[in-house]
């Protein structure tokens, strides 16, 4: 690896987990998920700030290790407060070296869940 | 932070609300949202002009406070006038601060809904 | 308007059309569009190419009408050919003026049609 | 053809191949491709990276001949190893020649399946 790929401020802005769902399986319950790819050789040190109608959230911190991914779901954050469901919310990643970050929701408040996804925004 | 993420020109080419919903919850009715983030510490004042297969419509104007999100409704969207139904149409966002923009569309014309979302395309 | 938003030549790598829907509703039927929009003052002449396994096909060519957006199903496309349903594909599409490209298929083999949409790849 | 539009590497920073389906059609079944175009004069050796919460694995080789796509299913790559289910992953696209890359999932764990697609991440 020559060097690691991605950028180090992304940005996702819409955000929404709904409170329902049709499944108790952890794995569809409704969720939104910021996946975080480093190729790079060193540690990366992310740090989230939720935005909203009313005053930003955060900062989030975690760290994904060299060559590793974390598929985080934003549903399990609650340091230092946990995200409200069924509330319009956007997101700023950002992180001390290059990392790739997509965004994914399923969303199973019907029996068939539905899925989007995009590759978030970035700029250095 | 040292300085807002984003661009001030955006653009989204599919654009349609279908007229339809199978639910009358109104999260689940049919619908298409342009959520934008302002991370800055000055407001956005944004306007939207809608494409079509004649004239465009608009400007439509709001705004986002700083360091806030709004997840737009284009189905709320009525003065200068409302968006049609059924219609396929585009859209252009601008603002007079860097945003990011992303486009979501729920699709409720069957029971269980369907969702499309991407970053929106900018360049400034 | 100071100046057209886009780029001349943008692609999209994952093209395909079930050959089957659920519904025989129009508005419901499998598809798969380009959505092209011309915020400029002068119309854009559009060359889609096709790409599969085997040679390309096309061009295929539209106009898009200043100040104007078309969605363009690839369902309807027949000259110089159709586009084979069940088969993956790929498409370049080339504008000789700046254009917005984003792609979007209706997947309706099920009876709630799943969607998907992004984005197309531009480099001018 | 000037040129060939894109880039040499890529990255999918969501990866994940449900281990159910709903349906047994091949083409029905979970599955998630990276959909490489080439439009180019020159065949492109790729070659895929996968990132985990362990240990990288490939690289995964394959050729997109010249002026040619290939919709790559990750559920069929198997050297050096088969791509694990229900686990998240990512991936890191590499190209010996310009290609364009689109990820695209198929989620037919519920009867009516979820679809999502993203152009990846380039940066060369």
């Amino acid at each position: 690896m020559t060097h690691a790929i991605g950028s180090r401020r992304w940005a996702i802005a819409d955000g929404y987990i709904p409170s329902s769902s049709a499944s108790d399986d952890p794995a569809l319950v409704s969720h939104e998920s910021a996946c975080v790819l480093n190729t790079g050789d060193t540690p990366a040190k992310v740090e989230i700030t939720l935005f909203f109608s009313r005053e930003p959230a955060g900062p989030f911190r975690f760290t994904v290790a060299a060559r590793r991914t974390v598929h985080l779901r934003f549903n399990d954050l609650d340091d230092p407060e946990p995200v409200p469901r069924d509330t319009p919310y956007a997101s700023l990643i950002e992180a001390d070296t290059p990392v790739v970050v997509q965004q994914t929701r399923l969303d199973s408040r019907q029996p068939s869940h539905a899925l989007l996804s995009t590759i978030a925004y970035c700029q250095d």
